[in-house]
C-alpha cells in the first residue's frame, strides 16, 4: 500500500495477518531508504515493525495511549499515524521530530528521550483514568535496556502494589544501545532461554499426580509447589513477583503469537507485562549482524552495502580524545577505572575495555548508581573518570551534590555531548550543566578551546587531587590542530588571552571561541580592537584576570553555548557584584530561557543568534557610545 | 560497663553473648536517656542495637568498611567507635553530627543523609579493593525503605552481576520512615512470614524422593525442582534471581542468630544478602508501638511517657497550612491528587489521605518516579500535588527539566524544607532548589512572606493551568498570623512593597523578610530609609516593579537563605544586564559558596551573616557615599 496515504491506524483494522506482513516488509523498505538519507534510530525502528502494527490494530490510538519510553523507536509508530509523508524532515530543523512529540500528532501522548520514564508517565493515566472513570487502555512500551533505569525499577514497584489495569509491553531486545549488562539482563535472558512454558507445566502437573498424599504437610507443599510452577519453568519470574500477570515470552515478529497474548493482556485485570522478543535491524543485514551497537542511531548510509556515508574529517571525536588519553594515562596511574552508563560506544571507552578489561564498568542505563559508584571509587582513593553526556547526568544531580561535591571526592566526570547536540534536540541539549553544577560547592568546571588544550585537561584533571573536576566537551570532532606529544597540567582556574584588544573583551570558552575570534577579526577591518579569551575554567574563574579586566573598564561580552540563567555569564556578573564593580558595561550572550528543538546545530545557532554576525552586533552595542560610529557591513 | 570509656570496638571481641546482651540494654539506656534531652532518630537506633554489636564484634572496622544508608541510623555505631561522651552535643551547632561524618572518625567511611547510596558507594570501594588486591570486608547496611529507591536498585541489580564479594545487610524493620509500600515490600513480607527454610527444604527433599524417574525430561524436572526449592520455600528469592546468596530472614535481637549467619556470610564468595528482621523503637515501649513513624526522628521527649516536649507554639506548621488548604481545595476539584515519596506524616499529608483515600499516593522513597508520575496525571488533565523536600526534589532533576518543564505539564509541587533545616544539616538544607530550578523554562516558582499569603498561593497554584509551578516553604511553623476566610488568586510575577523608603530597597522573600523588616526598622531610627519587597516570585520575577527600581537608580540589597550561585539575586543581576542597567549598585547576600552544617537555624545563619545586624551592614554599604556618614551602633 501506499504508506503516504495512511492518515490513522483504523485500516489495519480489517486487515489479514498475510496483508499485515505486506504491510511490514514494505515499512521495512520505506525506513531503510528513507533513514539511508536522512540518518536516524533504524536498528531499533525495523526491530518493532510487527508490534507497533499489532499494537495499533489490536488497541484504538488515540483513546487507548501508547507511551513509547525513551522515544527513537517511535518511528513505525509515526507513519501509522500519518506522517510518513514528514520522513524526508526527520530529525531536520523544523521537521519530523526523531522522538514523540505532542505537537505532531494526538496519538503522542508522551514525550521521551531520556530512558525509563514511560512507567510512571503511564501510572500517572491510569490513576487519572481510573478516577475520571473511563475505560482506555495504558500501554508504556518499554526495552530490556530501560530497565535498569532506578526510575522504571521504582515505577514497576509502584505498579505492582497499586494492582490497576495496565499493560506494560517489554520489547526485549536482547541489546539496548550497547549489549546489555547487569543481573537483570540474566533473568530476562533465562526468560528469554527457557522455551515453551505450556509444555513443562503439563510434564510437572503429570508429576504432581505421582506424589503420594501423606497428609496436611505435603498436601500443603504440593499446593506450593503448583504456585511456583512459574518460577520452575520460566524460571525467575521476577515480574510475577512484583505483582504482574506475566505473558511470553512472545516472538516479537509473528503476529499470531503478538496479537493472541495482546488479546490475553486486554481481558486480564491488574498489571499485565507481555514479554516480547524482537530482533533489532530486523530486516536489514548490516543492522541485523550488529553487535555492538553502531545500528542503534546512525548518520546516512549505502542501502547496498550499509557503509556509512560520512563527512570527511580528520579530527578525532571529542569522546574519542577524551577517552584515549584517559587510556595513555590509565597505563602508569593505576587507580584510573572507567565508568560508563551504557555509552561504551557512544563515550569511546572500548578501547579502553580492551586494554584494561577489569578497570572499565559499564553499569547500564543506571546514572544515579554511576555517580555514586565513582564516589565510592574516589573514597577508596581510585580516581574514576565518569564518562557521562551532559543531558544524562542531570539523572546524577542529586548524587553529584550529595555524595560527591559534599564529601570533595576525587572525581573525574568526561561531560560529554555539552552544548547543543543538533538532530536528537531538546530531550539531548547539554545546555543545563554549567547551570546545575556550578552553584555546587567544591567543583571544578571546565571546556577547552581545541582538541590540544582538551588533552592537557583531561591530563590536569587525572592530576588534580583536590575534588571532583569536570571536563564538558561538545558532540563531535575537535578543529583537527596538532595534539602536543608531552601532556602538561593547566593551572586550575587560569584562562588564556588568545587576541589582545581594547576596545572590548569577549569572554567565552568551547565551541564559541571560534565565532569570537572571526568575530573580532571582521571588527578588527573596522577599527575595533576586541579582546578574546578562553575562559576555559567555568568554575573557579580567572578572578585575577577578571578583577583586571574589570579594574581596565572595558566593556565586556560573555558568550557560551549553554543557558543563561544561572549560567557563566551570570558567574561573570556575580563575581562583579562581590567585588564592588558597579559600574560594569557588560552583555550576555547565550541560549535563551525556552527549549531548543531538534536541526542542525549550525541552524540552531542561528535561530538564537550564537553567531559571528550576532557576536559583532552585541560588540558593537557594547563599546562605548563614541565608539559606535562605527560601521561594520 | 562505662559507654563513655569505650574508645573503639576491639573490647567486643572477647564479650560473650551474655555480656553483649548487658551491652544492649546500657546502649538501649544511655539513646532513651540523651535523645530525650537532644531528639534524635530514636526508633531506628534502638532497632539495631544487636545488629550494629553484632557488626563490630564479627568484623574489624575501620580496617572492613560499614556504610549505613540513610545514616540515622548510625548512632550505636557512634557509641561503639568512642563518640558516647559527644552525644550531648548530637546535632547541635559544632556538635556530634546525626550522620556518618568521615571528620569524626576514621570508622565513617562514608557519609549519607539521603536515602539509597550505600549499595553504589559501597561497590565502588568493592572494585578498589579488588583492583589493590586487598581483602577487607565492605559491609552496606540498608533499610527495606531505602530498598525501593531507584538508585538502589540500580546498584543491587549491578552488583549481581559483577558478582564480587559484598556483604549487603538489609535492615527490614518493616516501616521505614512511614509504613512501607510498593510490592518490594510485599516481596519482603513474604519473605518474613514464611519462615523455617530449612524444615521445608527436607520436606521437599523427601518428597522428590518419591517421584518415579521416567526418563530423561523428569531428571532434568526434578533436577530444576531441587535449584527451585528456594523459590518455593523462601517464596520470592528476588535477592537470588538477582545472583546474591540469600542468608535469613534472621533475628535482629538474637545475637547466636545475628553472629552465626555473619560468620555464614563471611565464607561466602561472591554477592551476599544477610537479611535482618529488626523492630524499630525496640526497648522502648512509646516507640515500639508507633505505628506512623512519628518516633522516627523526634525532638526532646519525657522519658516515662513519652510525651514531646514541644515548644509552644500556635501557628500552624508550613507543611500542614499547605496540605490541608489542597485539602480544603480537593472538596471541590477533583482533579486534584496528591503524592508524596515516603512523606506523609513530614508533609502532612494523612488527613487527605483519610478525606481522598483514592486520590493520594505514596510512592514509598522514589523520587523520581514520584515527579513523572505527577507530570502523566497532568498529562491526563488532572491536577497533582507533589508534596517533597527540597533536598530530596534534587533527586529528580532530570525529571522536572525533562518530563514536567518541557511539557509544561500542570504539576503543583510543594517544596517543603525550603531553605536551613537546622539540626539534620548539610545533606538536608533545601538551599540549592533555587538555583536548580530556575534555570528550567517553564516553571513557575515562589515563596510566601506568611501563612495567609501562602494559603493564596496554594489556591493560585491549584488554579493555574498554564504549566509547572512550584510554591517553596520552610521547615517549621508560620508565623500565627490570622488566615483570610476567603483563598484569592495572586496574580503571577507579582511583588509587593511591605514598606516604602527610598534610600535603599531590600528585594527578600520567605523567612528572610522579617529581618529584613527589623533591619529597616533600625535603619529609620538613623534615618536611612530603606524599602522592603516581599519577591515572593522568584520565576518570573516582577519585571515591572524592578525596571522602575531600576530606573530610579535606588541602591538594591537582595537577601535570600539559598545558596548565591546562581539564586535569586543572580537573577536580579541578569535582568539588569538584559536590560541594559550598567550602573547599578547592588549586592546580593544568602549562602555562601560551601555547605552548611548541622545546628540550630538560628546559629546557622549567625554563621554566615544572614541576620537583622548583617542586612543593616550591607544596607549601609550599599546606600551611596554621601549619605555613609550615618553611623548605626
Amino acid at each position: 500500500m501506499d504508506l503516504l496515504s495512511i492518515e490513522n491506524p483504523k485500516f489495519l483494522k480489517k486487515f489479514s495477518i498475510k496483508e499485515l506482513e505486506q504491510l511490514s516488509a514494505e515499512i521495512r523498505q520505506f525506513l531503510i531508504e528513507k533513514l539511508s538519507v536522512t540518518g536516524g534510530h533504524i536498528g531499533p525502528n525495523l526491530g518493532v515493525v510487527e508490534l507497533t502494527i499489532s499494537l495499533h490494530k489490536m488497541f484504538d490510538s488515540p483513546k487507548d495511549k501508547f507511551i513509547w519510553d525513551v522515544g527513537h523507536q517511535a518511528y513505525v509508530h509515526k507513519i501509522l499515524t500519518g506522517r510518513a509523508k514528514e520522513f524526508d524532515t526527520l530529525r531536520q530543523y523544523k521537521g519530523l521530530s526523531g522522538f514523540p512529540k505532542r505537537s505532531e500528532s494526538e496519538h503522542d501522548v508522551w514525550e521521551t528521550g531520556h530512558s525509563s520514564t514511560s512507567l510512571s508517565a503511564a501510572m500517572g493515566m491510569v490513576i487519572a483514568r481510573d478516577l475520571k472513570g473511563t475505560d482506555e487502555y495504558i500501554v508504556p512500551i518499554i526495552g530490556d535496556g530501560a530497565l535498569t533505569g532506578g526510575m522504571a525499577l521504582e515505577a514497576l514497584n509502584h505498579i505492582g502494589h497499586e494492582q490497576k489495569d495496565i499493560i506494560v509491553v517489554l520489547n526485549d531486545n536482547e541489546m539496548s544501545i550497547a549489549p546489555n549488562v547487569g543481573a537483570l539482563h540474566h533473568i530476562l535472558g533465562r526468560l528469554r532461554t527457557t522455551g515453551k512454558y505450556h509444555w513443562v507445566k503439563e510434564e510437572l502437573e503429570y508429576l504432581l499426580k505421582k506424589i503420594p498424599a501423606v497428609g496436611g504437610k505435603l498436601a500443603s507443599t504440593a499446593e506450593r509447589l503448583k504456585d511456583s510452577l512459574k518460577y520452575l519453568f520460566v524460571s525467575g519470574m521476577f515480574f510475577e513477583e512484583l505483582g504482574f500477570t506475566y505473558f511470553g515470552p512472545i516472538d516479537g515478529h509473528d503476529f499470531q503469537a503478538l496479537m493472541e497474548n495482546i488479546s490475553y493482556a486486554k481481558k486480564t485485570k491488574g498489571p499485565v507485562l507481555l514479554h516480547v522478543i524482537t530482533k533489532k535491524g530486523k530486516g536489514y543485514l548490516p543492522a541485523e549482524k550488529d553487535k555492538v551497537g553502531t545500528w542503534h542511531g546512525t548518520g546516512p548510509y549505502k542501502i547496498e552495502t550499509g557503509d556509512f556515508v560520512k563527512p570527511k574529517i580528520s579530527a578525532p571525536s571529542w569522546s574519542e580524545l577524551v577517552s584515549e588519553t584517559v587510556r595513555k594515562l590509565a597505563r602508569n596511574d593505576e587507580r584510573i577505572v572507567a565508568i560508563t552508563p551504557a555509552m561504551p560506544v557512544g563515550s569511546k571507552l572500548e578501547k579502553f575495555r580492551e586494554e584494561f578489561p577489569d578497570r572499565m564498568f559499564d553499569v547500564g542505563i543506571a546514572e544515579q548508581h554511576a555517580v555514586t559508584l565513582a564516589g565510592g571509587l574516589a573514597a577508596a582513593n581510585m580516581k574514576p573518570f565518569l564518562a557521562i553526556y551532559s543531558t544524562f547526568l542531570q539523572r546524577g544531580y542529586d548524587q553529584m551534590v550529595h555524595d560527591i561535591c559534599r564529601q570533595n571526592l576525587n572525581v573525574f566526570f568526561g561531560i560529554d555531548r555539552a552544548g547543543l547536540v543538533g538532530a536528537d534536540g531538546e530531550t539531548h541539549q547539554g545546555v543545563f550543566d554549567i547551570a546545575f553544577l556550578r552553584h555546587i560547592p567544591n567543583i571544578v568546571l571546565m571546556m577547552a578551546k581545541d582538541e590540544n588544550e582538551g588533552q592537557h585537561m583531561v591530563y590536569t584533571a587525572l592530576k588534580y587531587d583536590e575534588g571532583p573536576i569536570a571536563l564538558r566537551y561538545p558532540r563531535g570532532t575537535g578543529l583537527g590542530v596538532p595534539l602536543d606529544p608531552e601532556l602538561k597540567e593547566i593551572p586550575i582556574g587560569t584562562w588564556e588571552v588568545l587576541l589582545q584588544g581594547k576596545d572590548a573583551v569577549i569572554l567565552t570558552f568551547g565551541t564559541t571561541i571560534k565565532m569570537a575570534l572571526d568575530a573580532a577579526k571582521a571588527l578588527a577591518k573596522n577599527n575595533v580592537s576586541v579582546r578574546v579569551v578562553n575562559a576555559r575554567f567555568l568554575k573557579p574563574l580567572d578572578e585575577k584576570m577578571l578583577l583586571e579586566i574589570f579594574n581596565e573598564g572595558i566593556p565586556i561580552l560573555t558568550v557560551e553555548e549553554a543557558v543563561l540563567e544561572g549560567g557563566f555569564g551570570s558567574s561573570v556578573l556575580e563575581f562583579a557584584e562581590k567585588h564592588g564593580f558597579t559600574n560594569l558595561t557588560m552583555k550576555r550572550m547565550g541560549i535563551p530561557d525556552r527549549f531548543i528543538e531538534h536541526g542542525s546545530v549550525e541552524k540552531l545557532l542561528e535561530e538564537i543568534g550564537l553567531t559571528k554576525e550576532g557576536i559583532i552586533k552585541n560588540v558593537l552595542e557594547v563599546i562605548p557610545k563614541k565608539e559606535k560610529g562605527i560601521k561594520y557591513g
